[in-house]
């Protein structure tokens, strides 16, 4: 039995859970959470606002803590090692996708949470529990110190989404990005895309925000709502990343790449963001394209490239029993930048 | 003074008018114009359907012939050759875009009709007509047989412009290319497809064209509006040159995409398509982009590549006096593929 937080249908609120954890299989890993991150998928499930959810719901996708058991065939962790579970816990294993290495993109992904799965109830439980259960394949080596684990967390999700689509899109040296929103995923974009080495412009609709996304390591910063600064940037992006899935303009952020520029979303609006102008596009060879989360080896690199550049999230640190709070105050954008459950309060 | 035909206005049809041609200069050839082919664009400058138009309005940018002079500085060209220009007589030749031989994404590129020139009537005016005069950076060698001109006018808009994103997004052998629509871009992208070795598949809304689209070269015709036949080729395109310009679901189209698959736009809508799905990008990495014809380089590329598998268009000659009918025949489709005008028509 293992404690856990989550509910039970979309319109009541987390509270704490028992729940049933399988025993590690010969290719399983057994993780002692210690800290687990709060993303917004996280809400929109727990409150149903994506079809499908499955209760009892245990949300959370960014997980770290230390190895507590391992299955006989594991060769890769060992008890008391320093790990990190992501969104995948599950996928086939044997199409193109996972054979490249992006599980994320496997039709048979199984997510950390709301996931098909033969282990009680049904569907998987993610993060915000005290342990969990996972094939060694989708676990990840920490390589931080051991105090920066919980600022570690916000990794596994809003830092490969945004590591992700600056590594396949060539961010580094002598690229202009941009990174479209400063919240979650838009203060990992800052940050990375900065250490990549390319010259990093962050969009906010803020003007409050100028200061704090240099500090995150922008070398210059838009007020996505002021024309002149805009048009200041038009036809100079070799890439943005556009965090931001509330429905928007995305003309205004095409315009500002170069030639053969892309504009990444790594976001879904609810409803559809105004479409697109194709002149937009076919004027310069640009695109539009999509990301989501990242491969289980582009993760690990990730971690690894954070912890060499001494990167982790900004966050606050929350009890599990402020969570229903938090997701308030993050619909407000009420928090720089992450919340992270401590998982010790669960006990 | 030089015979062509045009038109005054908007509202009125195309007739003969006299015009003039600078006497070329150092760098400039000038051609006796053999053909010309009839691009949609003509049609839409011709009739103010774009904004800008301006009169008198003389269409036509898949121009052939023969050189009839040449400056002192030209050293490409000789009087005799056999020569072809398309869509673009001028650019800045000193921007990334031109460095790069893409100089139809220069911001100054110049069209063959309706651009700013300092020739007399102060825009460009195309190849219904008898002669032109084009700097030679413009001027495209044809290797083609001079019994294959008329047919070779229209690689120089319809070709190129279809040409150049299956080069772009490495069209080829071992990839699976669709080609949405089989008008006067889709037949020459079904040839060129073909001829570049990828597996082709036809998109038509008509069953009726199944059978000439195999003709063409396509391996496979699915009839867009049978949902059956679309989902068999579900996430299994590398990439798409979608050539219709009419607002329609781009989202059909973009599940049939691969992972990193591309869906290439080569014409802008009046009005905009349905807003795309984003999920549809996300959740496997794929994009939407634009193309708009190619740069000179590529153009000479094309040609090329078209002498040396035989490829020229499937067209159907007429004198220029029957331009405005065949216009009324284009908006209803009834043509296969391309009207040519034969000029000698002008005399
Ligand atoms: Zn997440
Ligand atoms: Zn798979
Ligand atoms: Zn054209
Ligand atoms: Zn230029």
């Amino acid at each position: 039995m293992t404690i856990a937080f989550g509910n039970l249908a979309f319109d009541e609120p987390l509270k704490r859970l028992e729940i049933e954890r399988r025993q590690p299989g010969p290719d399983d890993v057994r993780i002692d959470i210690a800290y687990c991150g709060v993303c917004h998928s996280d809400l929109h499930q727990a409150r149903g606002e994506w079809a499908g959810t499955l209760y009892p719901c245990v949300p959370g996708h960014e997980i770290v803590g230390r190895v507590s058991a391992v299955g006989g065939a594991v060769t890769r962790f060992k008890t008391g090692d320093l790990v990190g579970v992501g969104c995948i816990v599950d996928s086939c294993r044997h199409c193109y996708q996972c054979d490249d290495g992006l599980e994320n993109y496997c039709d048979h992904m199984v997510g950390t949470y709301n996931g098909p799965t033969p282990d009680a109830p049904g569907h998987t439980l993610g993060g915000y529990s005290q342990t969990i259960v996972v094939h060694e394949h989708y676990v990840l080596h920490i390589k931080h110190d051991e105090d920066q684990l919980a600022a570690v967390a916000p990794l596994l999700c809003a830092g490969i989404t945004t590591y992700s689509p600056l590594r396949h899109w060539n961010a580094g040296p002598g690229k202009k990005v941009g990174i479209v929103g400063i919240g979650g995923l838009g203060h990992m974009g800052i940050k990375l895309a900065h250490a990549m080495g390319a010259h990093v412009v962050a969009f906010t609709t803020s003007d409050s925000k100028r200061e704090e996304a240099k500090q995150l390591g922008a070398d210059e910063v838009v007020v996505s709502r002021n024309s002149a600064e805009m048009a200041a940037h038009r036809q100079s992006f070799d890439l943005i990343v556009n965090t931001v899935a509330a429905p928007h303009d995305l003309d205004a952020f095409l315009v500002l790449l170069k030639r053969d520029g892309t504009l990444t979303l790594v976001g879904a609006p609810a409803t559809p963001h105004p479409s697109p102008n194709v002149f937009n596009l076919i004027m310069k060879r640009r695109s539009i394209a999509g990301s989501m989360i990242g491969g289980i080896p582009e993760t690990q690199e990730m971690l690894d490239f954070c912890a060499e550049h001494g990167i982790v999230a900004d966050i606050e640190m929350i009890r599990a029993d402020e969570v229903n709070e938090a997701y308030d105050r993050m619909l407000k954008g009420d928090v720089k930048y992450r919340f992270v459950i401590d998982n010790s309060s669960l006990s």
